[in-house]
C-alpha cells in the first residue's frame, strides 16, 4: 500500500489551529506511527489513549492478548514478535472495548467489527507481495440483480494486457468471499489481484478474468433458511452476474474454462454451485468451506460417476486449526467412499486469510489446465 | 451500499462458541446496529463499552459533541436530529479516545484518523445516491511511476456503455484528491462514479473518464518543500499518470477535451498543472484549494491574455466557513484585478465532502461543452 510509505516517526505536526466545524477541526498532534515494523521482524504497536485504564493487544500472531503499557504524556505502546512473515490481523482492547487501530489506514473492514492489518515482511517476497511485474486491474461494478431486485457490487479483475490484446479470450474464475465479507475482500484483505498477477508473471498461472460477486442475499424473502439463501444465491449467480460478465468481458463460456472457488461459505456456495452445474464448471474449489449438509451432499452427490466424467478438479483444503475442520474430514471421507476424485489439502492454520491466500496461490497453476 | 441493509434490530446471534486463535474467536453476543437512521431523519448511534466512563459524539451536523448514556448492560446511546439530508461523518469519544463506530462498515479510512459515514436521505434522491440508472465501473490499477521509482494506486471511472461501444473516444477528467486522502477517496468517500453515473444519464453531464490518481509524492527526495513535492506529483502526472491512461483508454489527447479538477491540496495542484500547462488542459476546477504561494502564480498567471485564449473554464469554489476561504478570496481578486475569466462559486460549507460532492456535480454540466 503506497500510502503506508508516509508515515513518520512520532514528530509534532502542526495542521491547522482553527476549529469549529467537524470537516476542519484540527489541532496541534502528535504523529503516532502504529504499527512499526522493525527489521528483524518485531512490531511496535502504539495507541494515545490518556484516559484508558487498561489497553491490550490482541493479534493474530499471539495466542492470548498481551498489555501495553502507558508512558508520562497517555502514549500506550508494546512491540512483540519477531512475527512470522505474513499478514497479520490485530486490534487494540481498550477498557474492553475492541477497537481497529486509528493510526493504521491498512483496515480489513469487517461486517461487524473492524481489524487493522499489518504486513510483515520475510527474506523472499511472499506470494502476495505486490513486486515489480505486470499489473492487472480490478474493477468496481455495480449491476442490476433482477432475481434480487437490488443493484449489487462486483469485482473483476482482469490481467496486464487485457485492454492491449482484444483479440484474446480469457478462462474465468468465479472466486467467492465469507460471511463476514462483502465483495471487496478478495482484493482489499485476500489480495487476490496481487497474487494473481504475481502468478501469472512467473508463469504458474494462466491469464484469467477473476469474478468477485457480493455473497450475501438479504433480499431473499419471505425465508431466511440456509437453502433458501442459497438458492437465491445461485439463481443471482447464474441469471444476473455470469450473464453479466459475459457481456462485458471476453471470457470462455464452456466448463473446461470456467472456475468457481470460495473460502467458508463461499466454500459451501462454491461446492454447492459447483458440483449441481457439472455442466458450467469444470473446476470447483473449496477452502475452508461451510459444507453442505448431508441431504444436499445426498442431491449433489447422487450421481457420482457424472461428475467424474465431467469435473476437472475437485480441491478441498482446511487448516487443522479451523472450527470447520471435522465438517470437512467427514467431508473427505464421504468423497472417498463415493470415489469422487478429489485434491485433499489439509494445512497448519486456523479459519483466517493467512491461510487462504496461500491456498489460492496453490490452486491458480492447477486451473485451466487442459492436460489434467 | 448494499450490505448495509443486512444489520438487524437489536437481537441475538449465535456464531459459535469454539475460541482458542485470533481468526475464529467468537461467542454469543448482541447484534447492535449503529447508526439507525429513523424515517423522519433522526439517527440513533450505539456503542457497547461497558468499561468506558464517558461516551460523546461528534459529528458533522453537530456544532459541539454530545455525550451518550448507558444501560445497564453497557450500551451507550443518543438518538439526534432530525439530522439534513446528507452523507455525515460522525466519530465516537470515549473516555478522550477517537474511534470509528465498530458496528458501521461504511468508514472512511483517512490518513491519520477514520471516521463513519451515515447516508440520510432526504424526500428526492441526492445527486451523490445510487439510483435505477445505467451504471459505469471504477477500475483500481497499479502503475510503475517511473518519475517516482515506485508503484502507485490509480482509480479509473468508465461510464455504462464503455466495453460495448468499442470505436468511441471520450474526453477525460483528471481528479485529484486532498491531502488527507488517498486515490481511492474520491470513489469511496465523494462517490464521483454515483455522481458520474447520475449525471450522464439525466443527460446534464457528457460520457466521460475520469482517472483519480494518488496525489502525494512521499518519494520525491530529497526536499520535502512544498515546491518539490508539487513538481514530483506533475512529472508523475504528466509523464507517467497520462500515458497509461492514454495506453490503456479510449481518451481524447487535446486540451479541448481534457479536464482537471481537485480539492484543497488537489485544487491547489489542478490549478498549478492546469494553468501551467493550458496546452493539454482546456478545464480547470479547484474545490477549497490551497492556493499556489503568490510567487507561483506571478509564475502561473505571467500571461494573462495566453490564458484567456485557450482555457475554457477556470471555475473556483469554497464555503464560507472554509479555513481557506480568505485565501481562496484573494486569489479570486486577484484573477478580477488579472482580467482571467472564470467562474467563482461561493457557497455555504466548511472544508468537507459534503460541500466537494456537490460541486463535482455542478461542474459535470459544464465541462466539454463545445460551445464554451
Amino acid at each position: 500500500m503506497g500510502h503506508c510509505r508516509f508515515r513518520f516517526l512520532v514528530s509534532v505536526l502542526v495542521l491547522s489551529s482553527c476549529c469549529g466545524s467537524y470537516g476542519q477541526a484540527r489541532r496541534q498532534q502528535k504523529t503516532i506511527v502504529s504499527p512499526e515494523v522493525h527489521a528483524d521482524g518485531r512490531v511496535t504497536f502504539r495507541l494515545q489513549a490518556p484516559g484508558a485504564r487498561s489497553v491490550s493487544l490482541a493479534a493474530s500472531f499471539l495466542s492470548e492478548t498481551r498489555p501495553l503499557t502507558r508512558d508520562a504524556d497517555g502514549l500506550w505502546s508494546i512491540t512483540a514478535g519477531p512475527v512470522s512473515p505474513d499478514i497479520h490481523e490485530y486490534h487494540f482492547i481498550v477498557d474492553g472495548l475492541n477497537i481497529a487501530d486509528p493510526r493504521n489506514p491498512d483496515v480489513k473492514v469487517w461486517r461487524r467489527m473492524s481489524r487493522s492489518m499489518v504486513l510483515v515482511p520475510g527474506a523472499e517476497p511472499m506470494c502476495f507481495e505486490e513486486q515489480d511485474v505486470p499489473h492487472g486491474a480490478v474493477r468496481i461494478h455495480r449491476y442490476q440483480s433482477k432475481s434480487l431486485g437490488v443493484t449489487r457490487g462486483l469485482y473483476v479483475y482482469t490481467p496486464a494486457g487485457y485492454e492491449t490484446q482484444r483479440d484474446k479470450v480469457y478462462p474465468v474464475l468465479y472466486l467467492l468471499h465469507g460471511s463476514g465479507d462483502t465483495e471487496l475482500t478478495w482484493t482489499v484483505v485476500g489480495r487476490a489481484n496481487v497474487i494473481l498477477d504475481n502468478a501469472i508473471a512467473q508463469k504458474r498461472a494462466r491469464p484469467m478474468i477473476v469474478v468477485m460477486p457480493y455473497g450475501h442475499t438479504p433480499n431473499a424473502a419471505p425465508s431466511r433458511s440456509r437453502q433458501r439463501r442459497h438458492e437465491a444465491f445461485e439463481t443471482d449467480l447464474m441469471r444476473d452476474v455470469m450473464p453479466f460478465v459475459e457481456k462485458n468481458y471476453r471470457v470462455r463460456k464452456d466448463a473446461a474454462q470456467t472456475a468457481i472457488a470460495g473460502l467458508s461459505m463461499g466454500g459451501g456456495q462454491s461446492l454447492r454451485v459447483g458440483l449441481g452445474h457439472p455442466a458450467r464448471f469444470g473446476w470447483v474449489a473449496a477452502f475452508s468451506a461451510s459444507i453442505p449438509s448431508e441431504e444436499e451432499l445426498d442431491r449433489l452427490l447422487a450421481r457420482p460417476e457424472a461428475i467424474d466424467e465431467t469435473l476437472k478438479l475437485l480441491w478441498i483444503g482446511c487448516g487443522k486449526r479451523d472450527f470447520l475442520f471435522e465438517a470437512n474430514q467427514r467431508f473427505l471421507t464421504r468423497l472417498k467412499a463415493d470415489k469422487i476424485a478429489h485434491v485433499a489439502r489439509i494445512t497448519d492454520g486456523a479459519h483466517e486469510w493467512r491461510v487462504w491466500r496461500r491456498y489460492l496461490n496453490e490452486l491458480l497453476p492447477l486451473l485451466f489446465d487442459t492436460n489434467r
